[in-house]
């Protein structure tokens, strides 16, 4: 049976490689996307939510807008997807609806309110939606079986100019305020999105996938690689994918509980989070965190799945 | 004509008063009313609100409950007002209706949205559910002719224990998002609310008040003089009335235009309201700070409304 | 018996003033100098002590330069003493000696070692050398007596442009660990020093003081107070005269102990002293704030001394 | 011709294993020796390093005690050595001379002063010290030729419970002072030491020489491996040799110029050294960091001293 889950995010191209996904698996069910700031401005990421979705028939998805700036930051924009947040797109039609008149946050409490189950919503943007979820409708937190973000990091790696991954960067408060709130949070961070990344392998495996969508992917990638590859040192990690691809198969990455801290007063280390693995702050777990991944079996889904 | 506003408040002794003065002003036409925590719970301010209100026999004015909790802070009560957060009400009966089902923040959206004109808003507790209006609905900020806030402080009283104001303390953040909204802010801070004290001469006056409003009254300020003195050091100062009097009469407070500056990483010191009179910080003006009032012709103004 | 002091200070007119009644006040034995940035730089307030110590014909009273910079924020200079920190002395003659080899920090370390008594220090000043004696002499700190600080303030006046006291603003790293330090304080801060403020009665007496050092003090507060008036609102506080006139008489002030909070963090409000007069944070006292003084009477000292 | 050489440090297994490094290479002229708290208190890094001087025969080498806490922080010690700062040592015999009278502040002060060309500075504890020597001798700093500092990491290993290198955790404001300071600063940080690890094969190594120190230095290792591999997951980095041994051969690290923030505010991260290694914070390089080690050569390097 599908398992029905609601997507945040803000395409992004790996977010849009996982909508992909999300729609293709037939052990998801996608009851609404809702899309956030982050990789591009809010416009921007909602008109690709939709030119994807539509791009796949999924004209039934409903897309419904959130915030357009972080809770207590100014916004700050991604650089990995270029000024459109998915250019190298050309094929793409413009999105022939708009957004639901709901507003996303509204749309996400709706939903949770209406499941007759606790439900898994998936995040790989900044968490202000999420974090707005949590102020304006405390009652539905208990719908939410398991929230799947990406986003964080463990492991500074040394080229990276900040020591924090952007997600966190881009909304720290958000991100507090749902480690805070209770909801059971699996963090898909650096640590493990660093290890998912497309090679010449991966390129060859995808130039044998000979349809609309196998090129549109392949006009995706050799776009990404190249802007991510400049701030992040290394070329096209398959962020968003992976942490979608956890509904389908959580048995991909492994995990353990533990307490996340998030900084909001650095100067430079403002949205670094910090685990608590040896228990020394003495607060309890507030998520697990994915600490190693299997990534071949990562990749296979995700190929069978673009199939 | 009368001015139609939207009121926001966390009843409260003296939001209390101002809610009377506001429904018995001709000069006032009361929209609605959202609810906050602050001087209690949510649950309780909402409550005490509708009791007001239903007191009043103003059944038919809707009360929308907003946020449990402040943007990004733990919640902190205030203490004036006893746990109830309107001790010493005992002829005040219990509510007999429930707030409306819709959110504070969606309700003020949806009356804002439908004005004709740009409308006044008057708050008088911590700014939460403007703040979650600015980030969720920035279509509607342009409708706001005027955001009259109880709250903030520039001069320092030597025995507050916080160099900040309870308001401003309460949800700093979310102060410092209404700030740099761009909507037009009279700020209504402890430089002049500490000058319109309830004395002697304000009881003499009040116990000539022989009505059961008037004995309510007396009731309230009997109880919260004694916990204000405590707080504050001072009995009975009418914070939320005189913000609420502006509306009747905005001559009441001499104002100045100023940037604001909101603390927000001070140990001791988040929520400070820091005023830059002399334009050193190079930023534009956010406010209109009051810094004088004539108390004596606001203590007539609201002892009209009370007669 | 006369008391014996150490005295650290930037001159700066109002330092000048108190360095003046400690020469002359036979009640005081002013054992040496300290001098620090602050008013001006460390060069020129070291020159300005000697200056003064001269013009009296205290050459005998040793000068030890201290710290150039504060612990750990960039140098900011005041402005209400003009670029030399002491302005308007025309009639001065330039210093014809230089402070002694030793630096201030270890000058105040080794006569504390060698004193039979604890002592009593006084210090008008940013606190970086005191504090730098905290760090690096712990051995000495039980042979203070008393610290008597000229800074802080908790009564915040409306139009001063940071919510803190200059000395406290230009070094609260030091403040800080010399509050920590165990040393018994006393803080003369605005709250009383902004009641001796000298105004046409004032003027009028010194006018008749006919003598030399009459006319410097009277050059040096036409100066001052112009400056002052401009970044205080009111001419001619009489700061470092009131905390020096404590050695000779501590009933000029009323105090009470209290724990004083130094902000470090705050964006606006680093720098800001915050007293838990009500003990609510559980902390021990760590000084005695001055909350009232007897103005005639401190000028009346202050005069006797100057004639 | 012999480098000469001021060592700062806090002794500590591998500040000691340095000091014995210093004094046997007849590359290296050891001028002097200063204290500073850090893997233990003061008096105990102090009678540590006098330890392991006189167990050398290096009678001569003057000990100056310095800071015993941090600039503006409570002291908090390290671990990995035991409480004595060097526990396992059951026959090293007890210090049979005190510290000399002069601080070791001034000990540096003068020891530069007096120096005909500027010298190398090697530091392998908190800063402290070097920060105080900034501020209270900034007429010395042009007399350091290079500061080589063991502290700091740019990679933040997944199970380190601190994202900061304990000796920038310990003191960061004095560190910032002296990155502040435009004296020529490389930094060795865990990036490089931790990949300098006591194995198997080094210990077979050591295990060869047959003397009372090849014994001393086993007897260390054992201890020191174990808490060293409690604390930050791997034994025996030798952080301390390979800063010094840099004097002897800096070609055993390949190091690259920056500009190196220290966060002192954040919560979890205050100590955090962020390298701006794309040059996006158009700051100035203030440090040379050392990124790749050549271990084989230094091990090679470190044996032939000890044997």
């Amino acid at each position: 049976m599908a398992t029905p889950i609601l997507y945040d995010c803000d395409p992004g191209h790996d977010d849009a490689i996982a909508l992909v996904m999300a729609h293709r698996s037939p052990a998801i069910d996608l009851l609404g996307v809702t899309t956030t700031c982050g990789n591009a401005e809010l416009e921007r990421t909602t008109a690709n939510a939709i030119r994807v979705l539509d791009f796949l028939g999924a004209t039934d998805v409903p897309v419904a807008a959130g915030c357009a700036r972080p809770l207590a930051r100014p916004l700050v924009l991604g650089t990995a997807d270029g000024p459109s947040g998915m250019d190298g797109s050309p094929y793409l039609p413009e999105p022939k609806r708009g957004p639901i008149a709901q507003h996303a946050v509204d749309f996400l409490a709706e939903k949770l309110a209406a499941a007759a189950e606790p439900m898994t919503v998936v995040a790989t943007g900044p968490l202000t939606n999420i974090g707005l979820l949590v102020l304006k409708h405390p009652e539905v937190l208990s719908k939410i079986k398991e929230l799947i973000w990406m986003g964080g990091v463990f492991y500074r790696k040394s080229e990276i100019i900040t020591p924090t991954e952007f997600n966190a960067f881009c909304d720290p408060e958000s991100l507090k305020i749902v480690l805070d709130s209770g909801v059971p949070i699996t963090m898909v961070g650096l640590d493990v999105t660093m290890q998912v990344l497309i090679e010449a392998d991966q390129y060859e495996e995808l130039g044998r996938i000979d349809t609309q969508l196998g090129k549109l992917v392949m006009d995706w990638l050799r776009f990404y690689e190249k802007l991510h590859r400049n701030s992040m040192g290394v070329g096209g990690a398959m962020h968003d994918p992976l942490a979608l691809a956890l509904v389908i198969d959580p048995t991909l990455v492994r995990t353990r509980p533990v307490h996340i801290g998030v900084d909001l007063n650095g100067t430079y280390t403002f949205g670094a989070t910090v685990a608590d693995f040896w228990k020394e702050r003495g607060e309890p777990d507030n998520a697990r965190i994915a600490y190693e991944v299997d990534a071949d079996r990562f990749f296979k889904l995700m190929f069978d799945l673009l199939r």
